[in-house]
C-alpha cells in the first residue's frame, strides 16, 4: 500500500475572532499527509523555499512520512494569509504569495511511481495530467479543488474529473461547479462526470458523500472550542485516503469507516492552530473519538 | 397518553424560486398537529376565522386529532406570507396578518386539562403561564419560539425557558438567545436555564439535541426537491412529541428515535406544498424512510 499526496507546504497567517498567527507552517500538503500519517506512511510531493523551517521537515520525517519528492528551491515558501469570522465556515483571503509554488513542477520520485493511491491536493487542475503520466496503474485516484480553479479553469477541472476515482471539495463549490443550488442533485450531476465518489464537505454540518448506488452522511463532531478550523479539509481527506490506503478491498462499508476516519482526524486539526494539534495526537484518542462518532449518530 | 399542541391554524401564501402558493392552509398547529397524528390523537389548541376552509377542519378529524381545542372566530384567520430562496434554509417574511389570532386568549377544554404532554407552539410567551396553569402536572412541557420573541420579549422566554422540559428552535435562535456564537455552548448554556433538552434545528443540516449528559445528531434526508420548507421544523416537532406521546417511559434511546421521527415527518412535509403531503402519507413510508435515516449515517 501506498499513498502519494502531491500539494502544498506553506506558512499560514491566520486571524480568528480570538487570536492571530503569524507564518505558522501549514498547507494541503502538510496537512494531509500529517493527518494521513496516523493510518500509513504517506509519501508527499511539493516544493519550500529556503526559509522552510527544517524542524517541521524534522517533524513530519518523525511522522514517518517519506519526504523525497519535496524540493527546496532558493526563494519563499507559498504564503496565504486569511481571516475566519464568528462563523468558522466563513473565511475571507486576505492575500496569496505564491513565491516558490509558482513555478511547482511536480515530480514523482522512482519510488512513487507504483503509487496505490494518488491523492492531487489543491494545485492547478493542469498540473494533474503531468503527474498522473508519471504514475503506474494507481489503484486510487482522488482530487480536490477551489473556487478560485472552479472559475478560472472550468473545462480543466470538467476534464481533470473524468480521470479521478473520487472528488473531494466543499458544498458551495460542488454546487458551484455541477452549476445547480441544490447539493443532492449537484452530487449526481458531478458523478456523471467520472468519479464514483463525491464527497461534500460541509465544514461544522459535516459531509455529504455520493456513491453511484448510495449516499453516506457524517455529522461533524459538536465542538464547542473551534481554535482554528485551517487545515480541516485537508486533514479530512488525509484521514481518509490514509485509513483507505491500509484496507485490503475498497467496499462501500471501508469507505464509510474511512469519512469518519476523516472527519475524526479533522475534528482533532481544528484543536490547536496550524499543525500543531498533531504533535500530540495518539492512536488511542483516535479511536476513542472514532467511538464518540457511532454514539453521536447511533439510535 | 394525550398531547395538546397550542398554535395557529392559518393560511400561508409562498413564494419559492419555482412556484407560488397563495393562502394555502399552514400553521403550527396546523403542522404539528398532522405530524403526531401518526403516532398519536393529538389535541389543537387554537383558534381560526370564519374563512377558514371547513374541508381542511374535516380532514384534521378524519386523522383523528381534536380540535375541541379550536375556536372559530368573527373575522379573519391568521395570514403569513414568506418567501424562499434558493437555499430553502433562507426565508423572508414578507407580511404578518395576525388578524383573530391577535387576541388569542388559549382555553384548555376539560378534557385537554390532564394532558401528559404540552406543546407550546411559536405563540407570545406570556400566554404559556395561563396556558400552563389550565392543565394537571404534564409529564412533560415543550416550547418553541422564534426571533420575533427572542428579541421582543426576551426576559419572558427565559422565564419561560423554566418552566420546560424541552426547548425547540433553530440554532440561530438557540445562539441568538444564549447570546453565544458557538451553536453547542449556546445549547449548553440554554440546558442551564431550565429545559433538560436542547433541540437545535438546522433545517437541511439536521439537528443537534443536546441533554444534560449526551449530544445526539441526526442529519436531515438528503433531498433533490424540497418543494416548501414551511412547517418543517412544526412537523419536526410533532413527529417527536406524537412518538414520545406512545413510549412507556422516556429514555436517552426513546429521546433519540424521537428525535429521528421528527426528521422522518419533517422530510415528508417538504415534499408538497403546505399540508397536502400529509393527505396521502402512511405509517409504511414512515418506516420504510426511518430505516433510510439509519443507513444513511451507519458505519
Amino acid at each position: 500500500m501506498s499513498l502519494v499526496i502531491v500539494g502544498s507546504l506553506a506558512f499560514d497567517t491566520i486571524e480568528t475572532p480570538l487570536d492571530r498567527r503569524e507564518k505558522i507552517v501549514g498547507g494541503s500538503g502538510t496537512y494531509c499527509s500529517l493527518a494521513a500519517s496516523f493510518f500509513t506512511h504517506p509519501r508527499v510531493v511539493g516544493v519550500v523555499g529556503r526559509d522552510f523551517p527544517r524542524k517541521t521537515l524534522d517533524f513530519l520525517r518523525s511522522r514517518k512520512i517519506d519526504l523525497k519528492g519535496v524540493s527546496i528551491k532558493a526563494g519563499k515558501t507559498f504564503h496565504w494569509e486569511g481571516r475566519y469570522g464568528e462563523d468558522p465556515n466563513q473565511r475571507t483571503t486576505v492575500r496569496t504569495d505564491l513565491n516558490v509554488f509558482a513555478d511547482f513542477k511536480p515530480v514523482l520520485p522512482p519510488s512513487y511511481r507504483s503509487a496505490d493511491i494518488i491523492y492531487l491536493a489543491n494545485i492547478d487542475p493542469d498540473l494533474h495530467e503531468p503527474i498522473l503520466n508519471q504514475a503506474r496503474k494507481p489503484r486510487l485516484v482522488a482530487m480536490d479543488t477551489i473556487r478560485y480553479w472552479i472559475e478560472s479553469k472550468t473545462d480543466a477541472v470538467f476534464r481533470e474529473l473524468k480521470r479521478v476515482d473520487i472528488y473531494f471539495a466543499n458544498d458551495e463549490e460542488v454546487k458551484l461547479l455541477a452549476g445547480d443550488t441544490n447539493l443532492v442533485r449537484a452530487g449526481r450531476k458531478l458523478l456523471k462526470c467520472g468519479p464514483s465518489l463525491i464527497v461534500a464537505k460541509k465544514g461544522e454540518h459535516g459531509a455529504l458523500v455520493f456513491g453511484r448506488d448510495f449516499i453516506f452522511g457524517v455529522l461533524a463532531r459538536p465542538s464547542e472550542d473551534v481554535v482554528d478550523p485551517t487545515g480541516a479539509g485537508d486533514s479530512f481527506a488525509g484521514g481518509f485516503l490514509g485509513y483507505l490506503d491500509t484496507v485490503p478491498k475498497i467496499t462501500p462499508r471501508e469507505l464509510r469507516r474511512a469519512v469518519v476516519y476523516g472527519s475524526v482526524i479533522a475534528s482533532f486539526a481544528i484543536e490547536d492552530f496550524g499543525i500543531d494539534r498533531f504533535r500530540t495526537l495518539t492512536p488511542r484518542e483516535i479511536k476513542a473519538r472514532f467511538g464518540e462518532f457511532k454514539k453521536l449518530v447511533s439510535f
